[in-house]
């Protein structure tokens, strides 16, 4: 992989294609990059026009005195290759492709993107596109694109900023990435750069993000996902992401058919699934968002928080109109955060300043009059140092700036030392002078109640999955030795496509799936002998790779007892089986003593076309599907991951003990769910789907059964055997 | 209760305690006043000051030269009383009372609150607040307040506006209410009145919306909700609003404890439980926001769109930004609407407008070329004459206006004549021009894509929940005749406090309930015969009104077969009961059939605060808390009602017929609810709570089994008996 630097830190830009009439996109994209003011070198090729706004051209890129780092090329798709391979040439370290007509078109586009891709590669050339809206880096005045946001923004860029909490976006829609920028332009936060990563012919979306996260030039970064090209990529820069502290939210799109329609013709490529998205979000802290004003609300609360997100839930509220503290603290109970009473200090503290008809209640009633006295950063302080909170929300009206001018040194004071986050929220719409101060103290000020407290509850959210992933006691795996692996492996190779449970239980158990006795039974004599042996009732269960349903086909009978019922059972069985399916390769009924009483789970294992092997659990039982109960994870688990995943669930209160019954053996599924996932993970090459269902918990220290497992080969996997 | 046209239209208006200081609270509301331009008469009332920014001023309200219809009392609390008197002496037909000090501070300000209540009855005048932010109506140019919000606004009030489509905002803050407001008009909607109705000493909030209502001023109602002192008027006021199809947009404060706590110091008055609120809202229609900007986006929404609001879920989108229209999408599955394709009539015109890149898939990806040529409006047109869509989306960056300023003509043409409405989604932050061209096409443009999404489906439920609410062929409640229910009454009111099973369901039967046989035993003989005369298995359950959890008093046997077991059982459930609650009033023991099995359902009845009683129901079994699938709807309802109650369950797909299970008897369970809901309803006096739990619901045909009923009268009725 060439250094993307060239290509997002150039020193120097040829625009190939350069024209003086800004009608045409061509054009605008001249007079974007003129407008403002890049620090590096640019230079104009154009074969038609010797001057450019009163810039001097090049005929060529070959020309140009010297080579320079990036090429912008303004040419028609079907003059693309050629340009490049020109531009390669001439010793540009990367290039940059706007037109379309690539494989979003299918047929002849497709050629063409494969050209680009070989072109790129024999030169050893970066390419960023086609079918991309450019590039914009607010740090050093460079802005390449034909977006309408940047075309007469004012002030131009470069524009300053802090070094710390830059924001970067990166967006498989060039109009949607500006527009994150324009929104997040109007808030005044310090956006670094927006990619528009187009068809990613050469390198894709997860490249760029590594490559970010690395050159450090943002610590909030901001996705528009329509698919990921390089799944493994994207999960190690947002495992590095999680560890540098730096978070990624993301909107991912395509989750619905029609959406799939619109991104298919879009970039040319397949959203996969969503749910194996949400999975990999969810496994390192990436946040998902569903608006605009969300997703930058969100990044803009990190950015200026990122050094002291909240350690806790609790929220404490400052306002001068009552009836906007009773919303926010409705809205923080919506969004799971807590609005506590202060502790007596903190209220002393604060009465002193009120007068008799305000309120140190939480939310603190703050009163227009206390307020121009002693202005907002003073409650703000006060809030942040009380012990009873982890977060503090000042209500405002930042429709005048009146008050908000008069205490700007304080409000600054309060953006370099509050030890917790402070976020305003304006119940009316800012003018410019209010949101330009809130900016100067690297404040965050919302209009949007919502994304205030949605902020509120990621930001915990987030720092606390950082504690807990920086925290290594529950990561352990499972140890299984190599011979082990490759027996499981070999046995796994050897058998048919299906295995059903008596052949599934023997590999799973291999893993330490724990399985109790059971005993498969050819003949209606060993079934009968059986259940003698257990001595119990026993579950009689037809076992054939080619019966899935083994109820549906009749292939059941529970609490049998005895001998004689057993082998009745299993003459019923086996007959119901061949005249369900006379074809069905009958290997013989499972004998089983009957499990003791539990809380029914469901496991499953499915293959994700983008992320590999999902594992599901949930809350089973015959309404598994109208409760919707279920939760799925990447494979592996370690512990804490296994135990996260069954907090998200319902059934996890019935675990804990419930209305007075005694709380399940959490342990017991947690280790099962590790196993599992581990067994999956190593022979991910071989597994396609996997049951382990149902499940009965038992009561603590009592472990669970496992009633059934069935195990389905990937289809390529069959018959062949691959080497260890 | 007075007219209220004097305070809400008047044509002449005092300002009582005027000033020229306008860095008061008092002089900033006379300068307001004075910016804008009131087409009626303002007077300045002032002890002393002789003329106030140029006119001239009163000593007293006696001195005016004519009574005015508004006063405007510029007073602090201590004096209000003393002036109101004045002020009601010197004719005027209204007072609008701003100062605090009132019921919200308990105590002298309480006792000044109930003066202005005596004052106001005493000489019929029509008082709003005290403790309000006044009120400002853009349709005649007074804006007699001192929010911050009218003070500099520009271009002053009044504003031209459509007749139709008008929004009133009616807030228990102030400070809320014009934010709402202020926002509204960012998005150049049609503002007509906005009210802060303060501590509502006389005038509460449903009242103003009873009479807004019939006074016509506006179509689109915006409420901010604290607590609501009149909840009867509310619901006529709300149901009356259904009827003319003039929408309620409302925000609900006082949910969380913290909440209720700030509601309690603001206006002095108790928040109900929201679980009322959000059934009675939910009752006739109206929508609940949680956002400043959600509700204002709702609110514009129907106002543009009131006279063809969507007929079904399936909605057209227009796009030139490829990922724009894939997100759209998206949000659109996720507020439960469609994205069909579209039909081929219609994408013949489509593609015939299109480049060969472009897609007259739905999402139809219109490609910016055609949008250059053709303009939006066209496409957007297309859309709504396909058959296929109810509704139309069109995508676009409004931070040009250069495609919509070509296209003006036709999009006012679009706004006037479209027969389904059209919603803008500017993904970019819309310039003004953008804006003032969509109002001018009275067209409404979001950048929030969920607020947009929410919109389409708020419009579509609303239409829906009209359409039925005008259908009343479902409206019947249950007939009973007078003799019944005095008869019922009387065996209500003889009773101890609590009925227990056997008392309940005698009165319950009566109207109708339908329960299965049973015999209360009172003794173990009788028990036995009654288990021989049902000659099957019986349910066997203590009976004291001392008992209400049975079960946990060892009180139940279930699957008792003859008249030994039954003998048995009964002395076994009277010692147990005996043993752990001594005086517990043993009645005896009930005896009756095992029910069948189905689905089980819970019923429940509770005394709502606010609304009166409230029914649950909701998915029983022993996990219903965990499940929390239950839902709530004021009593008394009609079939209609108790079905659409039923089909916000999970448990509906259940009940339906689900995995090949036989659909469940819904006839049945509908009109059991609308049975108990009447009993309730005719009995509310004395009905405190009711429990109809467990309900199993047999197949479709097979009817029902109400296994266990529980009725506990009001604290206050018990013993007393109520006139007829």
């Amino acid at each position: 992989m060439a250094d993307l630097s060239k290509l997002l830190s150039p020193n120097s830009v040829a625009i190939v294609g350069a024209t003086s009439n800004f009608d045409v996109i061509r054009g605008r994209i001249v007079r974007t990059v003129l407008h403002h003011g890049f620090a590096g070198t640019v230079y104009l090729v154009s074969r038609s026009e010797n001057e450019i706004a009163g810039h001097r051209t090049y005929p060529s890129i070959a020309a140009l005195p010297h080579p320079v780092d990036l090429a912008l090329m303004l040419v028609p798709a079907a003059a693309v290759c050629d340009v490049l391979e020109d531009v390669a040439k001439a010793g540009a370290g990367a290039a940059m492709i706007f037109a379309s007509g690539f494989s979003e078109e299918g047929g002849e586009g497709e050629v063409r993107q494969q050209r680009v891709r070989d072109i790129a590669e024999r030169y050893d050339i970066v390419v960023c596109g086609p079918n991309a809206e450019g590039f914009a880096d607010f740090r050093t005045g460079l802005a390449a694109t034909f977006s309408p946001v940047m075309d007469g923004l004012d002030p131009p860029i470069p524009h300053d900023m802090p070094e710390r909490g830059r924001i970067a976006v990166i967006a498989q829609s060039g109009a949607i990435g500006f527009a994150f920028a324009d929104t997040a332009l109007a808030r005044r936060a310090p956006v670094a750069t927006v990619l528009s990563t187009g068809n990613e012919a050469c390198v894709d979306l997860a490249t760029y993000l590594a490559h970010g996260l690395e050159a450090s030039g943002a610590d909030v970064y901001l996705l528009f996902i329509e698919t990921l090209r390089r799944p493994d990529v994207f999960l190690k820069a947002a495992e590095r992401a999680l560890q540098l502290g730096k978070p990624i939210i993301v909107v991912k799109v395509g989750r619905s058919a029609a959406s799939r329609r619109a991104a298919e013709s879009h970039t040319g490529a397949l959203a996969g699934a969503y749910e194996g998205y949400h999975a990999a979000f969810r496994k390192h802290g990436v946040i998902e968002a569903d608006d605009i004003d969300e997703a930058v609300d969100m990044a803009v609360a990190f950015s200026r928080h990122l050094a002291r997100l909240p350690r806790g839930r609790r929220v404490g509220i400052f306002t001068a109109s009552g009836g906007g503290g009773g919303w926010v603290a409705d809205a923080c109970a919506d969004a799971g955060l807590e609005v506590p009473l202060l502790d007596a200090a903190t209220r002393t503290r604060i009465d002193a300043l009120l007068p008799s008809y305000g309120s140190s209640d939480n939310p603190v009633d703050g009163t227009a009059q206390a307020v121009r006295f002693e202005g907002y950063a003073k409650f703000a302080e006060l809030l942040v140092a009380s012990d009873s909170i982890d977060c503090a929300v000042v209500i405002l009206s930042a429709r005048t700036a009146v008050t908000l001018s008069k205490e700007i040194d304080a409000l600054l004071e309060l953006g370099k030392t509050a030890g917790k986050p402070v976020l305003f929220w304006s119940y009316t719409q800012p003018i410019g002078r209010s949101a330009e101060i809130m900016a100067m103290a690297r404040l965050p000020m919302m209009t949007s109640l919502r994304n205030m407290v949605r902020s509120i509850a990621e930001m915990t959210d987030y720092a606390a999955l950082r504690a807990s992933a920086a925290d290594q006691s529950d990561s352990g795996g499972v140890a299984i030795d190599d011979g082990t692996r490759v027996a499981v492996a070999d046995a796994l190779a050897s058998g048919g496509r299906t295995l059903c449970e008596y052949e599934a239980r023997e590999v799973l158990a291999r893993y330490g799936v724990p399985f109790g006795e059971a005993i498969l039974a050819t003949t209606a004599a060993e079934a009968g002998a059986a259940a003698e042996r257990f001595g119990c009732a026993v579950a009689m269960k037809v076992q054939s790779p080619g019966i899935a349903h083994k109820t549906d086909a009749d292939g059941v009978r529970l609490n049998v007892v005895g001998d004689a019922a057993a082998s009745a059972a299993f003459d019923e069985i086996c007959r119901a089986a061949r005249a369900r399916a006379p074809d069905c390769d009958l290997r013989g009924v499972l004998v089983q003593p009957m499990a003791a009483r539990g809380t029914e789970i469901i496991l499953g294992v499915s293959r994700d076309e983008t992320f590999g092997h999902l594992l599901m659990a949930g809350w089973g039982g015959t309404h598994v599907e109208v409760l919707k109960d279920v939760t799925l994870a990447l494979v592996p688990l370690d512990r804490g991951e296994a135990e996260r995943l069954l907090r998200r669930l319902k059934v996890w209160r019935v675990l804990e003990g419930y209305r007075g019954e005694p709380a399940a053996d959490t342990d017991a599924l947690v280790d099962l769910i590790v196993r599992v996932s581990h067994f999956v993970h190593d022979h991910a090459d071989i597994v396609g789907e996997l049951d382990v269902n149902p499940v009965l918990v038992h009561p603590k220290g009592q472990g669970l059964t496992v009633v059934d497992a069935l195990l389905v080969k990937r289809e390529r996997s069959c018959g062949g055997r691959k080497g260890a």
